[in-house]
């Protein structure tokens, strides 16, 4: 458990927690019970994961009674300065030993709960055996505050591009012939960190055939001439916020004959998709702007995935671009557009953007080039 | 998803399913269903976490039905070379836009299922939703399978902790006054994975008053002349098995009066802890060995956390040694021996070795001597 401040102050968690409240009320449940993760870390600025011992904010939806943050005796020690008690919110500590779950569910409203979805069934059963057992999942409670960014998250987000777009702008510096994905993405890991974040998530180097498979990560493979690479990189900043950002490379000039005339129709496709972002189109219209691109060029069977996924705190959330999310998007959210092509077996190529609804349109979040890098 | 095979073959993978069944039905239980996280990995050597796209093993109790793997398509692309069909388990992958709750239990037996700890709510509920709604935790029966280590998983526990020693080895290369606990904790991190490790999964170094907080981390505090510093490091192998040891260290001689003598006690505390391992001891009994030593020496109040907590796959595993908990161990059990004196706002030390049981007695993985470390 860690504290994060540099996004949230006491009124913002207090707006927040009055939100919760609302939300949950509508949603027709007693209480809310908040696990370790991000959903937590938005409510409170604790970040952290669950482990097997209990920690978990529980928020009835009666605004006129307390909420309960239950924490190991020993964890606790370490968020004395996180301003709980200025939130209203009652603490109970717990140490080995004791029974966690009484404690948690002690003078909270009995009734149907929501639990928030990455809570861990070593937690969730045992609160169901502790008489919470009228369970349904906070997601889509917490969906509807944590969708929508203010001021400071999409500042934290724009940061977040800024800072992978400055690693993608010195992947030349790494990406060559000779070496090995592995090489390459350890480089690139480095500079993650040094450009400002706090952890390098993901780095994927996806070189020749293995540009073809999305979820391919690095291998030994050494990198040759003529190849296509898809590097896809990011992790959060300091504060949780994260970035995501997929550009694609060319070792030179692309062995297979028909990269340039699909990386065309990629890059019209991802274009396309941006540019039909603003309030109330959906998302599995912002999801078709880029298959209609991809399959006008004959490719459509070769885009296998969604358009984009929400970015925040976590870095995949809502809402997610994709074929029946008839969700219409407001000011505020923030997604990826990422379409790709992938040619099982030869090569793969994709573009991903962080972009954010803006009142009257988008921003994009990353503002590096979207043309084949060839280097 | 990745996969690790150096101490899974194909009759170890066949020999774990088969004795989950045997639990299985000793539990009561239909079906288990095994979530992306150590379970998985023990059972068939895929590693990763659970993220909002469902991945799970579906292991029927009844051996003339075949375990179902549900898998998003994308990502079984990487995990082709698990040997699932030999192990006869039948894989299911989906798309976007398919429900994969209903293709997770379809053939699947009716009736109370299983479920492993760390599934998470948002897709324990979506099951419970989609039919399997009688559901219990499985951590009762994998943890009867993986307290238990064979050969090759206590070889990689013994080769984690013959690295982790390494660290300790160096860590007066690193510790020094003017220097700052984040500092020494990066220099610390590095090594980890330069003796071997995948990864520095954590990097405690709490000096002066710091060290009387068990679970503080790492902060910006400069070292002192005089400090007595808490190491706590340690991480997984790229096997999975980890590491996880802890020597107190003093920046000369120690500025606080009350050093020697209690740590003298916390030296003979642990070693009669350890000492005290042997099969069809209690796992409270151990605890009280060193409790009892720390209590004669007048800093039972100062001993605020259990003893100790196995490792295995995971850092914190079962067995727990700790007051109430009445098990036996037996020979392959592995666990850490790890009492600590806490002394606020001064000081604090702590001693911690992983400890195997053996035919007749204990194994010590970590081999350094106990005593205070003076730099």
């Amino acid at each position: 458990m860690g504290v994060t401040s540099s996004v949230l102050d006491v009124p913002t968690m207090r707006s927040r927690l009055d939100r919760l409240r609302r939300h949950a009320a509508v949603a027709g449940v007693a209480a809310t019970v908040v696990s370790p993760g991000s959903d937590l870390r938005y409510l409170t600025g604790i970040a952290g994961s669950s482990f097997e011992r209990l920690t978990a904010l529980v928020v009835p939806t009666d605004g006129a009674v307390a909420p309960v943050f239950v924490s190991p005796a020993l964890e606790y020690a370490g968020l004395g300065h996180v301003p709980l008690a200025d939130l209203g919110v009652e603490v109970r500590t717990w140490v080995d030993g004791e029974d966690p779950y009484a404690l948690a569910l002690g003078g909270v409203p009995t009734g149907r709960v929501a639990v928030s979805d990455m809570t861990p069934a070593l937690h969730l059963l045992r609160l169901r055996d502790a008489g919470a057992a009228d369970q349904q999942l906070a997601g889509p409670v917490l969906r509807e505050l944590r969708m929508r960014k203010d001021a400071a998250e999409l500042a934290e987000l724009r940061a977040a591009g800024a800072a992978i777009d400055r690693v993608h702008a010195r992947v030349h510096e790494w990406l060559r012939a000779g070496r090995s994905e592995a090489d390459v993405a350890a480089d690139i890991a480095r500079a993650i960190v040094e450009e400002g974040h706090a952890t390098a998530d993901f780095v994927i180097v996806g070189s020749g055939p293995n540009g073809a498979s999305p979820h391919h990560s690095v291998s030994d493979r050494v990198i040759e001439g003529g190849d296509v690479v898809v590097v896809d990189i990011g992790g959060p900043l300091p504060s949780g916020y994260g970035s995501d950002s997929t550009r694609t490379y060319a070792v030179g000039t692309p062995r297979e004959r028909d990269v340039a005339s699909a990386y065309a129709a990629l890059q019209a496709a991802q274009q396309a998709s941006v540019e039909s972002v603003r309030p109330g189109v959906t998302c599995e219209a912002i999801d078709r702007a880029a298959r209609d691109v991809l399959a006008e060029a004959g490719l459509a069977e070769h885009f296998i995935h969604r358009t984009g996924h929400g970015i925040g705190l976590d870095g995949h959330e809502e809402p997610y671009v994709v074929a029946g999310n008839d969700l219409p998007v407001e000011a505020g959210m923030t997604f990826s557009i990422e379409p790709g092509v992938y040619l099982a077996g030869r090569w793969g190529a994709r573009i991903e953007d962080i972009v954010a609804v803006t009142d009257d349109g988008v921003e994009r979040f990353n503002t590096r080039p979207t043309d084949l890098v060839v280097l």
